[in-house]
């Protein structure tokens, strides 16, 4: 396709777009967007086109429409859109003709450019565009313009400044807010959020060469509109001249933690001050801080280096990595990872379990400083989970389906759209029933306390989490008369293509393991470390909740396999009529089977929109034999359309420990497509934050056979045939270590202090230094 | 200019547009704006270009975004948007090349069609788009969109329904509201605004030859977004095959006063209904009957007919009567009209002085039933007034400065933008200091009185406005000791470029005017209908009123003519330095002044804006002599920049007036050219009602020389020199008189059953049938 991205065979650092279509803005957008945790912006271009989506979103900043609305991350007013005119023509590549077109995105810096050759009757310009948006100051983002006339005297006007008039999709979160402007100079804007009362400073400032000094108003003006402040410049280019236009931009808001309890007055001088400084420092200044920073805290860690021809696998980890960093807010652990990040108003920036099943392992095994604040955050969040299972007649701690602050608790819309045909709203069931996020939240606190072992968030906030999941899912349990056992009836397991089912294998078996993690983890703490249990136990009622999970946990249902070795879905899925599926499995867009069948009739049949008993297989592999894993993943891996993002990477890991690694390759090609590939409208609503982790979980857990098993390393590599060698790392129990893998065997190599264990094909290795290991 | 507006000098009917250009979308948009006094509906384009603004505002709904911000007309969601994709290519015209372009308003049958042919790639088709807001039923509109393949076999995609997510400049002021669909076909959306809480309940459904019927998903689908509710059509057009989709549409809401005490659903159910009957009738039929409804109630009602060589001049004509019967709620008293009517966000849908001086004497004269409506508003808004004057320590009735529902009060904005060196928010003085608008109501309801002599609406409702407002000038009066005289200070006049002043002319004669009204009209019903006048005096107090004023009219001070005849604009005015003005007055763009001085400086100019002591002479013309007048029209003519639209046509009517016909006339055409005229970006934020009641003025009281004096009708006409005759007519105290002016003489029929009196050159005629007079 010749709108598709393009990809340098040679450069695994770069994606670039050789043509522009408004038709797929989106894609560029999204794949593009840049960010640092604390902003994110998407790779809008400076001027407007119909159909784009001009989005920036500050982590953490959740605001409420309406009663009617849950809270979403509010769409920050622009400060990268420009208008360029040329003799009075807006600049519009619909317009005349363009050459020498790209876009690339450097993964490396994290820097954007633009550029093209523009004609328009008279018009001959040379264009290019630069930004990025500072991951070593994280308010900052900047941009440089270049204009070179190729053609005859020209008058360039330009329009930039601040623009309020953004939405989501027609939703306003914010007041107008004042203006300013300081020193003929620095423009400023400061609107509130509606109902959070989140107030933010938007500053801005130009320089541009000549022009910047004059104060005649012929060729510089500052105006103001109706939420909006900019400056209009007018410059003539003589030919072959060229203008260069920077500019810097900052945002700050009253729940910035650094600065918390300042007024937006203060906040207002604070940025004015920064802004000075950038601006004196220049473009290219910010851009270098801002590249060496991506180095030090991304790249130089634990980087992953693939022996490939197939330069695209190289990228994608690039891809994959570059994106956990600019989504994720690591500087605050009130705030989480959403699951489009912070590339587009999907899912309204709130945090699902795809943190702790997809990207949370990420940042565990690499990054465990910044893994450490989105565990703290589920931490901070037992008091909205604690409301939700009251809400729900429960006990203990019932995680939100959807996460937005901490204390909200459930931010699931409760009402979606209505019925097309009853006109009704229809009930959005995922806040109430998807109920194995609990779990979930609890796998990834589990995960993260065995991987760094660390013992002080385990005793300040880790430990209390499970015990009070534990006290949920007890408290959830229902019994059954006729069949003498505890079950978990009318969930959403996560195959989501079934409503409303009972004993979702997924639910239960994980709901079990939970309470049996609190058990086990109740009787060693008791013993080995009474004196600081007791106060747990205490503030917990610990001993009651052990008594009744002791009284439970072996009653719980826990679905097991048919003859045929087949653990059901659930109660009734195996019972389900089965289709052809092969040309919905081979279309390159998702959920098309429902331009043939509606949700009542899918709920009928064996068809799965992701992977259900194969995700817990992979995440529990040890509580189940590799033949029954072999035999459920021959049954479900053919009914399962990977309609979600959060699917085809379980599916490429499985097969990898099944040894099918080349089918698992066709899996990882499939998946690292999702964002990067050729279904230019895939990426619309903001890239898949799920999938991305799951890019790197494929590399690490699928081929470099990485787990952590009941608290123990386990390192079983096994490359595809196209790799000749994989070098990565991992963090564990404070040790860096270095994996090398080649196609003959592998090498771990512990660069800490301290010898740690692993076990390799039913081998226990203590490693001290180095450990080479033939398959 | 090639992108000018195109006038057939044919035909007086047409406004065209014949090229298009994303830089002037505006300008089409509000001069072709449609609508119904309802309905008002910018001209945007079925297809989205950046820089449209897509307005769509039903009278009287107003909400307020937030408490900073002041109520205002909000932008309701947008059903005459459809994107057209051939072969998946948006339809753009700035894309590929289009010919044969046309865009047209038919002003007699409200109708705009839009048509050309569109080459780009393969694709090569002719459209044509119909649309009108129907004139016979103000809820409705309706389009027809014909397609015609003059290429190979082209696939057409067309999205239609109803899109919530546009604003007001970016505030949004509905809630998303419930979607539904009915019989598959028909779509409807019930936003709700968030502040006032009105109901919308919006409708729409299409007739799509052979597609409608489809049920199988591959042609026709119906889909849901955030505030979206639309279909998507597929179709394969075959060479030379045409395609005819009908798109029908409906607005309703809870304070339609028809349907007060409804429900939201009970409306829902009654728009279906009407839908239903229109969708069946076809869009043809529904044009039809509103052209017919155009020519009932606007055309064929006291025509006027110039015969010219000058067609530009019948059009505008036509052209400002359209516009006059689109902006005006002719439907509901409780709602007024906006000055840029109902064409766009500027004024906020706010109504003004502009009312009762420019638009309202158009229907006094004309449509006496819709001028009652008109006046009637203003008594709704006594409550407001009273809260207004009681707010600034005054009694009586102060009418806001703008108003939007009628108990609303002043709904000027108190803060404006932030000052831009300063950063502190600026105040806007109107709404507490340009205070003539109260005697301007008066003027209108006295002049609705005397023209209509409505004997019902004085005594029920003129009297006491008049009454309430005298009240309000004693009590606004301010004794100088010094002067030993009732002073007006800190005032804004009609000139706007003059803040703050003392004594402005216009203000001091008016309030003198006011509180003398009031004197002799308590004189004369008590003396001539004691009983009816003793229940109004006993309910406005009138006795004590009648004191005060009796004690004070002799002592207000009115600025008097000084040596050279002048009267003073002011205290300061005539002793301000002048300048030569003459570059500013031959500029054809409007404000180019402040391009060299700020407002400070233009404060310290013998320099206006507008109109104001020649406004005075002409609207009270009998309190001056015609000598005064000349000597002032010399001295305040050159230092006028007519910077504002309220401006030209007084000018013109004066130096009718005053005999110079010729100079009235090139007045004449710079004041139809506000709008109809080639300054491409000068209509942006709306029409400009008042200009456009103008253009009636200078045509019946400046050349027909009507003019309503102490409640007698006058009538000397004065023909300019491209004219040969001119046919116009008015209601004179419920009597249509018919008046045809030639350069020889004028004949004046009364076409009722009663005689009535009017005035010719100092001479008094009894009119019973006919009367010719020679000049």
């Amino acid at each position: 396709m010749e709108t598709a991205m393009q990809y340098l065979k040679e450069d695994p650092w770069k994606i670039t777009e050789k043509t522009f279509d408004t038709k797929w803005l989106g894609k560029a957008e999204a794949i593009m967007c840049l960010g640092n945790g604390y902003l994110g912006m998407r790779s809008v271009t400076e001027e407007k086109y119909v159909g784009e989506t001009r989005n920036l979103f500050v982590a953490g900043t959740f605001n409420k429409f309406d009663e009617n609305e849950v809270t979403e991350l509010p769409n920050v007013p622009d400060m990268i859109g420009m208008e360029l005119l040329f003799d009075g023509e807006r600049l519009d590549l619909s317009k005349g003709k363009y050459s020498n077109y790209s876009r690339v995105l450097n993964l490396r810096t994290g820097e954007l450019t633009r550029s093209f050759q523009w004609k328009h009757g008279q018009i001959n310009v040379e264009l290019t565009f630069k930004r990025c948006v500072s991951f070593a100051q994280k308010h900052v983002f900047t941009q440089q313009v270049l204009v070179e006339n190729l053609g005859k005297e020209v008058t360039l006007e330009i329009i930039s400044g601040i623009d309020g008039q953004k939405t989501n999709s027609g939703s306003q979160h914010f007041t107008e807010g004042d203006k300013s402007l300081t020193e003929n100079r620095f423009l400023q804007m400061m609107p509130k959020t509606t109902q959070s009362k989140i107030a933010f400073v938007l500053s801005t400032a130009h320089n541009l060469e000549k022009t910047e000094d004059c104060y005649d108003g012929t060729k510089k003006r500052i105006e103001m509109g109706r939420r909006k402040i900019y400056n209009r410049y007018w410059q003539t280019l003589a030919p072959n001249e060229t203008l260069k236009l920077e500019k810097f931009s900052s945002v700050y808001t009253t729940i910035d933690k650094e600065h918390l309890g300042k007024t937006p007055q203060d906040l207002k001088k604070i940025a004015l001050e920064e802004l000075k400084e950038i601006r004196k420092n220049g473009y290219q200044e910010l851009a270098k801080a801002s590249a060496a920073a991506w180095d030090k805290e991304v790249w130089s860690v634990f980087p992953i280096k693939i022996k490939t021809e197939n330069t695209l696998d190289q990228l994608a980890i690039h891809f994959a990595k570059y994106h956990l960093h600019v989504m994720t807010p690591a500087h605050d652990e009130r705030m989480n990872i959403g699951a489009k990040g912070l590339s587009g108003e999907g899912y309204k920036g709130h945090t699902f379990w795809d943190t702790e099943i997809f990207m949370l392992p990420y940042f565990t095994f690499t990054h465990p400083e910044i893994a450490k604040k989105l565990v703290t955050y589920r931490y901070l969040g037992l008091a909205g989970a604690h409301k939700k299972a009251t809400e729900n007649g429960y006990q203990g701690a019932q995680f939100p389906w959807e996460a937005a602050w901490p204390e909200d608790g459930e931010t699931t819309p409760v009402w979606g759209a209505a019925d097309i045909l009853t006109g009704l709203p229809t009930k959005i069931w995922s806040g109430f029933i998807e109920q194995h996020i609990t779990s979930d939240v609890t796998y990834g606190i589990k995960q993260f306390i065995d991987v760094t072992n660390d013992q002080q968030f385990a005793w300040e906030k880790g430990y209390e989490v499970i015990f009070d999941t534990a006290i949920f899912w007890a408290s959830r349990l229902e019994w059954s008369e006729e069949n003498q056992r505890f079950e978990i009836l009318d969930v959403v397991g996560p195959d989501e293509y079934k409503e409303h089912v009972d004993n979702n294998a997924f639910t239960n078996h994980t709901a079990h393991w939970n309470i049996q993690l609190a058990i086990s983890l109740y009787e060693e703490l008791k013993k080995n470390q009474p004196e600081q249990f007791t106060k747990l136990a205490e503030k917990l009622l610990l001993n009651e909740a052990y008594q009744e999970w002791q009284a439970k946990v072996a009653a719980i249902y826990l679905p097991q396999p048919n003859e045929a070795g087949i653990i059901p879905q659930d109660d009734t899925y195996l019972t389900k009529k089965e289709i052809d599926l092969t040309k919905y499995k081979n279309d390159s867009q998702v959920g098309t089977l429902f331009h043939e069948y509606n949700l009542e009739q899918v709920n009928e049949m064996q068809v799965s929109k992701q992977a259900d008993v194969l995700l817990l297989l992979f995440l529990f592999e040890n509580l189940f034999p590799k033949e029954e894993k072999r035999l459920n993943w021959d049954y479900y891996e053919p009914k399962t359309l990977h309609d979600s993002s959060l699917s085809l990477s379980t599916h490429a890991i499985l097969a990898a420990d099944l040894g099918e690694v080349a089918l698992s390759y066709d899996l990882f090609q499939q998946a690292i497509n999702i964002d990067m590939g050729e279904n230019m409208l895939s990426s619309n609503e903001g890239i898949h934050a799920a999938s991305l982790g799951g890019i790197w979980q494929m590399t690490v857990f699928g081929y470099g056979g990485v787990r952590c098993l009941d608290g123990q390393l386990r390192i079983e590599p096994h490359l595809p045939k196209a790799w000749e060698a994989l070098e990565f790392g991992i963090m564990w129990h404070q040790q860096p270590l270095k994996i090398e893998v080649t196609q003959e065997g592998f090498t771990v190599t512990n660069h800490g202090e301290q010898a740690i264990e692993f076990i390799a094909f039913d081998k226990v290795y203590l490693l001290e230094e180095q450990i080479k290991i033939t398959f």
